[in-house]
């Protein structure tokens, strides 16, 4: 065994050379143990920015990080764990309406999530809107509320991969973040941490995510599902579009509204075709379904039976929420002031910049633009017209929840400044671009 | 004016973006000042290493380096101020050689040099071994005998350009040491610093030399003149082989020995005429000399009249030397053994791998392994034949000049490995590559 230099691992990562698993392992416990001083680290992160790493030394490196501190062991629950994962975009529920269909279809759901930082709030975010929800869970409380409702939705412990928290504080300030191993590491070594059998990725790609190339976006997808693969856990990944807010509400309250009204049977069209797909696709890497088909049909019956919601209503009570609130939609928060604003021209939607409705809804409250702001989770933004539709001058384009009817007027402009109108019926860009299926390894 | 922001600096850098020289004087300042820490330092070091910076920006970075701390004023010496540089090489005696002549021609030399790391060592560790020389001198005493014998040689200042010895340090430790840009504006940021008009450059090139390609010398050889042009100083550059030793005499006293022979007319051919190339660039640069012929004519005067022996030798004196060591070489430091080494078999010499020759000087202790390592004047290696003679089976090759026979004979195998033989007359590459000449700005 060679002894591990720090300086040599810069070096050879700069120069595009493998680094060996043995020098992965001790610089990730360098960085957890603190024998690796932050420049050392922040030099071989921007060397990896520049020159990426092998895949062989990225899936080492994203398994030392999910063994860094504390790993949940789901195996007494006795079947295939599923768990997804989102990239995160404006109006993006999905979450809240694949894993209660999934659990209904008999597949346990061990979901932990980061709260948002941005535009929206995260799914722990959305789901503290409903009175009483804790996601704040003991790893003994997580394995019960899994075992009881096959499905159990937490806040991430701080004590996960921890080789990641300091990473990830060391890129934010030393302008490492968009490297694209770097961000596949990082939200693979939690998930890998967490210990699900099928991990699906939703990876958003448009003006509205952090991937805003279909290239960048494959490049995330391939990369993460790679690493899963490799560390032996059937992953798989949906690309699709953020280049429009998906569904029709941007806000906390108001997405699990419409997160509630999909589990229903309502809901938007796109929300509800891509809750459907990504739960199919779950049902089939975790052996429920023969095939997607199969999946669907069981996905959709889960919707129709009331199955999914029950499992939903199931969840938030064993989490201590009010289940009343999802079907009484009165005792969630509201705001006090819901101003509809009318369409200013007459023609058919031809775009809707997803970032002026999410930014509008971040400044109205619904999101924080610094980590620790407080999130107002009544406030946001509902489209009473979404791309590809036709409106006529003066009937709603959308609603502004807000505190107040000042608030309403400062983010009014903004949002309208995101809407595009075509005298043509415009060609809306298919939601689901591809999809990256599990590889049996 | 704007903010800084050491993220965005980092972000612009590793985009390849211009900085701007607002940007980069808060940089320097926030290294300097220690307000900006390690980490960004480090990752900014990277990006450089990865993107380079734009040719203002570097100028301006070099400026800021130089002006971190404090300068020297030279205008009272009334005159064009010459400084000479060599990115160092085994052998590299030439600065002893240049430096007399062109003070001796009527140029005044003012020279800080650092102590050398590696193979042997530097301009300083080389004249610390004539007895009583003090290359220590306070700001007063440089001047002085700057102004009394035209001529100063001294150790570096540790409170010149502190920017540098901090980004020097942080580089050695973060793996980003081989970037152009950073090497260029940590050496011309010292030059800038002392305040001579006249900078001549001499870039190694070959296995024995830290560039080891002629496009790497050639990039630091124009981005050095480019900086140094931009600051507003005559800066020139020699580009030298470095694939053979320089000269015959490798080790401190035995390379002083051999500098004070070419001074007095002798000494080997090709230390010789780059002494003698060098000196006449300086006389032009300075003005001196009106075409480089001219100042050829007039550097071969000053050592045929003795001038240039009789500069060195009263500098060595200003400097508490004991200059009567220059004319006796009996006082300067010898070792107790001399072992000749012959010649394995005949033919001619096709190859003398420098770096062979420097490690076995090391060694022996001429030069330094670590920082802080005792150097032993007396030590050093004469080779008795180089590249392009003849030799017979048996001849002497080379001496070894060593504390005991033990210590000789550890190190005889791996010099004679660095020759290669060959049984036609072999081709000797050109010593001087090429001159990028100063321009007028």
């Amino acid at each position: 065994m060679v002894e591990f230099s720090m300086v040599r691992t810069i070096e050879r990562t700069r120069r595009g050379e493998p680094l060996g698993a043995e020098a992965v392992r001790a610089l990730v416990a360098g960085i957890t143990q603190g024998t690796i001083p932050d420049y050392q680290t922040a030099a071989w992160l921007m060397a990896v920015l520049w020159r990426g790493l092998t895949p062989d030394d990225l899936t080492t490196l994203t398994i030392a990080m999910a063994r860094s501190g504390a790993t949940l062991d789901l195996s007494s629950i006795g079947h295939p764990i599923a768990d997804k994962h989102s990239t995160g975009g404006v109006g993006d529920k999905a979450t809240l309406v694949v894993a209660p269909i999934v659990a209904a279809c008999g597949v346990p759901v061990a979901k932990m999530s980061g709260r948002g930082l941005g535009h929206t709030g995260g799914t722990v975010d959305k789901l503290e809107s409903i009175p009483g929800f804790n996601p704040e869970l003991t790893v003994a409380t997580f394995t019960d509320v899994l075992r009881r409702c096959d499905l159990v939705i937490a806040g991430q412990s701080a004590d996960l991969a921890p080789a990641d928290g300091i990473l990830y504080a060391l890129r934010d300030v030393t302008g490492t973040v968009p490297s694209i191993p770097l961000i596949a590491s990082s939200i693979m070594a939690k998930k890998l941490a967490i210990g699900a059998d099928a991990i699906l990725l939703d990876v958003k790609v448009g003006r509205g995510a952090f991937m805003e190339t279909m290239a960048d976006a494959t490049a995330l997808a391939e990369t993460m599902v790679r690493i899963g693969t490799d560390a032996g856990k059937r992953t798989a990944a949906v690309i699709s579009d953020m280049d429009r807010p998906l569904g029709r509400a941007v806000g906390n309250a108001l997405e699990v509204i419409e997160a509630v009204e999909t589990l229903r049977g309502g809901g938007p069209d796109d929300l509800r075709s891509l809750a459907l797909h990504e739960a199919a696709l779950l049902l089939v890497m975790t052996g429920k379904a023969v095939d997607e088909a199969a999946g669907a049909r069981m996905a959709e019956r889960a919707i129709a039976s009331g199955a999914a919601f029950e499992r939903f209503a199931a969840v938030v009570g064993a989490q201590g929420g009010d289940r009343r609130a999802l079907e009484e939609t009165a005792r969630l928060p509201h705001a006090p002031i819901v101003q509809s604003v009318p369409a200013p021209e007459s023609g058919f939607i031809a775009e809707i910049e997803p970032l002026a409705i999410g930014r509008a809804a971040m400044r109205l409250g619904a999101g924080r633009a610094r980590k620790g702001d407080t999130i107002d989770p009544a406030v946001g933004i509902v489209l009473r017209a979404t791309v590809g539709e036709r409106v006529e001058r003066g009937a709603p384009l959308f609603d502004i929840h807000a505190r107040d009817a000042t608030q309403a007027a400062t983010v009014r402009a903004d949002a309208l400044a995101g809407y595009r109108f075509s005298a043509e019926p415009a060609i809306v860009p298919p939601l689901i671009k591809t999809t990256i299926p599990a590889s049996i390894c």
